[in-house]
């Protein structure tokens, strides 16, 4: 007899078979029990009926605990009102661990706090909706390499361990190395990105970012998964027209591959459907008085707050472009406009339905004085990025690239209010466990 | 015109068309010079006749140094000679930077050390063999990816942020968090890997990993990347058939898919090519005998070292497998064999040619009462690891699981001696910059 998992039942119809898993729910009416299994693949609602049982089967099922693990045998049949279509005929089953009833699974149904749920957060991914937000974002990192790798991009990845920050230090996490040395966890692998980019042509890298911020917006995680892509010979232009390619792939991709997730998790998935080509684009000029006109108190040369990206994109149903900003308020590394030098290069993509800033990226200077006189503005210590400037020196090309954040596009995906449910196991200022 | 990148030449033969990338290689005869260009997918040989060129196109390639950034225009032809076996007729040039003759690219033909190398690493990544393992390194990380991806596993992520040590303390790199508290670098994920396996059934992670090791070995990384695949109801035998399923996936993958960089790493594939099912298996006390026999000095209850992991392989020409050894010499949440209880379910996979373990894993302790002996009996604090007790509390299934380092595959498939060449940015005791 096979041993399947649920997502293959439609291919064993009529046939009998092993499901392994946990009991889910357990319903009773008099004769008959319908246990409701989940083995990870899905859910398989049970029929055991105690004239078809041995008394002591029947009995055990009928008694048994919530998350207590168990393997059932029977023949598979369809079943239109079943979840999953399919129903299972139990001729045989055998619980593995019964969870006792002195000390029961201890996330119920009832309402818990949240606090509670993330102590728990090793048993908490069981439950539908988290199951569902980790499938979803299973499938949006698929999508992204799968992108990057299917458009001549080579995955380089970046260190973790680096000497020293990509952009300021406050925000750095420290960790003691050998023999009282220091090294910081990396915040973007952008500068690497760029050294990669020209001996690849068009790289990415992807992998776990930290930010040591004292913030417990919504939006924040200390740890959090990051995809870069940089491309040599590249200008703002094609920066905007891979991260929008980028984009529409993957909210197609999920809405494909994932409409039983989105809905368990009440996504309104009519709001996905729209993000297509072209995305409305402005520059920070326009964008500026376009939020002055909704009465945002923003002034040229201020950046964008929440509520000015959720007012931004208010009149839009798709993620809005924003580039060329004061270049005051962007990165050292970013090519000046060549018509009005005080704009750096640099573009934004905000997520409409207010998730917020999701791509960050832009051109970045190729020129070698100029690339050394903003580190001297920026009073960055020259001596560590000696090895940045010689990208300037050995074959210097226009190049560009952009920065998205995993965790924000999930939380755009699956409808979330905040990103603490689109990762694993979130790392916030006051949550490090379990 | 189109614009094309090197690799896509096949595809327009016999037409005009623009590449854009970095001198790699000049030849000169007379009249006629072959810049050879390099754009990161892959080396065209171009050819400049001087009567064909304006005067200050030709002379601007003729004087060109190495390493600086170009656009060439011409026509594609097919040149069996040729590398990649297509030439470029040059109608037009423009040098986008000129490396100054002054302060020319530092790697030059002759032999560096490997310090001065390491030095440059975000310059020596550009040279054809670095180049090639990093491409090889890109095609076994999707093979990984494409594999599990396609049996069912679901990626759920690890924090990287651990609150205590999986496997002892001596080699973690510790973090100052916020306000005075303490968190560690993962050393593996397969402790969180348990808790997902027992939500999805079947799961991996992927992602960097740390060891605080002061070793300097050719083995050794204080940050390398890991893949730890974790499964539900399954016992030593499923995790010895999944590992050597997924180990003959990839090899056949990279000999199928990079051919041509293998080829620059001067790797001998037939030794690849021997890398089908089944590998020999055998266990501890076999292979404990078999080294004695071969004047191995290891004992009963000795851990095997380099040298016996070289002896033990040298008269197969695939990886072997090695099970059931002493529980003392494996970690506390190993499961025992029945039979001999002072045997421990773990296994490892040992390459030939000197490779040594590429991957190690087990069947995990699924009773409680016997997870918590071990505990006690390996003095670890009870607290931290309630958490992971509740696995076993709530619906415990017995379950296994390995991990593979991505670097140590990657240098047996290239034929590296040190694994420092397999990543782009390699982290030793000594060794954090660039």
């Amino acid at each position: 007899m096979e041993r399947i998992s649920i997502d293959q039942a439609r291919a064993h119809e009529g046939q009998q078979v092993e499901i392994q898993g946990w009991l889910y729910n357990l319903r009773k009416s008099g004769k008959i029990i319908f246990p409701v299994i989940r083995d990870g693949s899905g859910l398989m609602q049970c029929v055991a009926v105690k004239s078809n049982l041995p008394e002591p089967v029947f009995e055990a099922l009928k008694n048994l605990t919530q998350e207590s693990s168990l393997s059932v045998t029977g023949t598979v049949r369809a079943e239109a009102r079943a979840p999953g279509g399919y129903e299972l005929d139990v001729t045989d089953a055998h619980v593995v661990q019964r969870v006792p009833e002195e000390r029961p699974y201890p996330i119920t149904p009832k309402e818990h706090g949240v606090d509670f749920l993330m102590d728990h957060r090793h048993l908490w991914l069981r439950s539908r909706r988290q199951h569902a937000a980790i499938r979803v974002r299973h499938e949006v990192i698929k999508g992204i390499r799968d992108y990057f790798d299917s458009h001549g991009f080579i995955l380089v990845d970046t260190p973790i361990f680096t000497p020293s920050a990509c952009e300021g230090t406050s925000t750095l996490f420290e960790v003691d190395y050998f023999e009282d040395e220091k090294v910081y966890l990396t915040q973007s692998g952008q500068l690497y990105n760029e050294a990669n980019a020209m001996a690849f042509g068009k790289v990415y890298c992807f992998g776990p970012t930290f930010r040591a911020e004292k913030s417990k917006t919504r939006r924040h995680l200390t740890e959090f998964w990051m995809v870069e892509p940089e491309m040599a010979y590249a200008d703002l232009e094609e920066v905007k027209r891979v991260a929008e390619e980028l984009v529409v792939y993957l909210v197609g991709r999920v809405l494909e591959t994932r409409q039983e997730e989105l809905k368990v998790l009440e996504r309104d998935t009519a709001k996905l459907a729209n993000v297509k080509s072209p995305f409305p684009r402005m520059s920070y000029d326009e964008a500026v008085k376009a939020l002055a006109a909704k009465g945002s108190e923003i002034r040229w040369g201020g950046d964008f707050g929440n509520t000015d990206e959720t007012l931004l994109t208010q009149d839009f149903d798709r993620p809005v472009i924003v580039d060329r900003y004061p270049a005051e308020i962007k990165a050292f590394y970013f090519q000046p406009d060549p018509e009005r030098p005080e704009l750096a290069l640099g573009v934004d993509m905000i997520a409409p339905e207010g998730y917020g800033e999701i791509i960050g990226g832009g051109q970045r200077i190729h020129d070698l004085a100029l690339l050394e006189k903003r580190l001297d503005e920026h009073k960055l210590p020259r001596e560590a990025f000696e090895w940045y400037l010689d990208l300037r020196r050995f074959g210097s090309v226009p190049h560009g690239g952009f920065g998205m954040g995993v965790e924000r596009f999930v939380a755009w995906m699956c409808g979330l209010e905040h990103v603490r449910e689109t990762i694993p196991y979130p790392r916030m200022l006051y949550r490090t466990r379990p």
